[in-house]
């Protein structure tokens, strides 16, 4: 029997001449994993299937002066997925994040996906995955704007400047060809600005930096949220343009008609149960809430003011025509979105298939024979 | 700034260049990890900092035709960790694992481990890690006979003959050359006699296979036990020589004396704490001691029949001195150790060490300067 394995290994370039970059087909990619989600055709760690990953917590202070301690963004995390339908392999995303790194011109995260056959668990194509995972994050709000917002929207709202509400906006503006303003706002003026030229000379669309939010918001069909985590964002519903679709790729607090008043469209109840139960488990519900997209919607879930997850509209049933979307273009509409492992297992199997195709990557040898087995 | 990032890629082939298989410098390499346990100089997953990593559980069963559903030592599992000390890096073993491979001719898992910067994030070293995890597996209980046996013993018996207690064997003799005679025993006798006969042309030292597990333990000083988890293993403490070293690896069962009347030292007493934590949280503690090797002891504590964990010996503090260790030649010890992170990153780690001193392995490259900042 020949027992020789090997796989392919995807540098960064690599995915770029995969077409990791190239906006549109992304978010096809990602309506499809949504509608697999929504069937249950997948497995994330953890005995809910339903985790979202497993970190390496540094610590807020150590005794070892090497050991690494809690710092802005910092953390590692394992992310494992089978996903099914045509994909029907399973994956680990691996990163280490760390805001310091923008100070050695290195971006926040550094991340890896490795795709392994759901039978033998050999490695098929290891990569690069910084791409991979800003244009998942990215395609999520294409897919939302394909289906959730008013077909005649005309203005979009960047709230947060960095390189993953620059990938959402590649992705939403894919499916809104229409719109004719961006306005973007950022804790730092300098960063609206930068992504308002890149904007008008990419996509010769007007757009313009605004120094407070809520000018960036009032006129805005859609709003993309994906701000640091540094400083909390606050969202007054009052901001608002009637029937706006609100996507939060970041945390964002509000008033709580900010929620209340609109209709929730979430990426996937069961993560959300499942990050609720694992708030529970902790001990400490409200600190946990804290750190997560959802915190806000979990809390008025649970003091009665919100509609009970297992009750709740998620994207994928809107996709498969399950459940009801927009229904009115006065409705507005918030939609969340965590990380998920599944989108980065989809976009890597994409990006593996794409290589085997077009001989793109670099064949790496496991072993020609095992030397145990 | 010279932001490009390169890693080095190591086959199985390239591990074995770089003295994998060479047992005795594995075991100091493992004395040193547990001397780090036992000071905390590392963190592993999950916020207690000592979980054991988190895995794709397949389901039962699956509506969907290609989901994989559970089957005999079936899984994926994610196993990060931040090991200090000289280490002082980041790191994620990453495996599939499925007792159907063996019929494919495949080892029953497919392993690498990938070594990260600390800081950064950045891949260091990513590599075929069968050999590493089986090395390091095989060198704990190595560990255990250089600080745990008995100086004169003279027999060991090899419970379980598959490649995880050869390798164990293989470590273990190097810190008792003065043995004599070894037993080994399996659930199929080929296999026993099959390790037997490795072991008389190997070491030519006598060696036979016990039909009856009771034979293969009367004569043994020390016992070495990693069996198949498929039937599960019962020991009667009257089938043990007195002073004897008990060390699982694998799972076993026993009578109540068996524990209550050995002394009982652990690899690392806040992972047990951490189990013993998931256990409850899990809302079906019997269950969950029921499919991991410290079960047995923890059901004894919980009934009060058994030293608490917070009272227990671990053998980092024996190698540290600050905990006795064997203080008789009559006294039963038990060693249990389970798969911990820390050893992969440390084994990993060193192979990273030699392969950039041997020039050994790929170099890969992640990106020449990072595309998204």
């Amino acid at each position: 029997m020949d027992n020789r394995i090997e796989f392919i290994y995807l540098s960064e370039p690599d995915t770029i001449k995969l077409g990791i970059m190239d906006a549109p087909g992304w978010v096809d990619v990602c309506e499809e994993v949504f509608t697999l989600l929504a069937k249950g055709d997948y497995l994330m760690g953890g005995s809910n299937h339903n985790s979202h990953g497993m970190g390496i917590i540094f610590p807020k202070e150590s005794p070892f002066p090497n050991m690494p301690v809690a710092g802005p963004d910092r953390r590692f995390f394992a992310m494992p997925a089978y996903l099914g339908g045509r994909f029907d392999v399973c994956g680990n995303k691996w990163y280490g994040s760390n805001a310091a790194n923008t100070k050695r011109g290195l971006p926040r995260s550094i991340l890896t996906v490795l795709i392994n056959d759901k039978e033998t668990g050999a490695p098929l194509c290891h990569m690069s995955a910084n791409l991979l995972s800003a244009t998942r994050t990215g395609a999520i709000p294409g897919v939302a704007v394909r289906h959730l917002a008013r077909k005649d929207s005309k203005a979009v709202a960047v709230v947060g400047c960095g390189p993953i509400n620059k990938s959402c906006f590649r992705h939403l503006i894919t499916q809104a060809p229409q719109v004719e303003k961006v306005f973007c706002y950022d804790l730092f003026i300098e960063k609206a600005q930068a992504l308002a030229e890149w904007i008008k000379k990419e996509y010769g669309i007007k757009a313009e930096a605004a120094s407070e939010l809520p000018d960036a918001l009032k006129d805005a069909d859609i709003v993309t949220v994906a701000a640091s985590r540094i400083k909390p964002l606050h969202i007054e519903s009052s901001w608002l343009k009637k029937g706006v679709l609100l996507m939060l790729t970041g945390p964002a607090k509000g008033d709580d008609k900010l929620w209340t008043e609109s209709k929730i469209v979430y990426d996937n109840i069961k993560l959300h149960e499942a990050y609720v139960e694992e708030a529970y488990a902790s001990g400490d519900v409200a600190g946990y809430y804290a750190g997560v997209i959802g915190g806000p919607l979990y809390t008025l879930i649970d003091q009665g003011k919100l509609a009970k997850l297992e009750d709740s509209t998620d994207i994928g049933n809107v996709i498969l025509g399950k459940k009801p979307g927009r229904t009115n273009d006065e409705e507005n509409i918030v939609f969340v979105a965590c990380g998920m492992a599944v989108f980065d297992v989809a976009c890597g199997f994409e990006l593996y298939q794409r290589a085997l195709k077009q001989g793109v990557g670099q064949k790496l040898l496991l072993w020609n024979e095992p030397y145990l087995k």
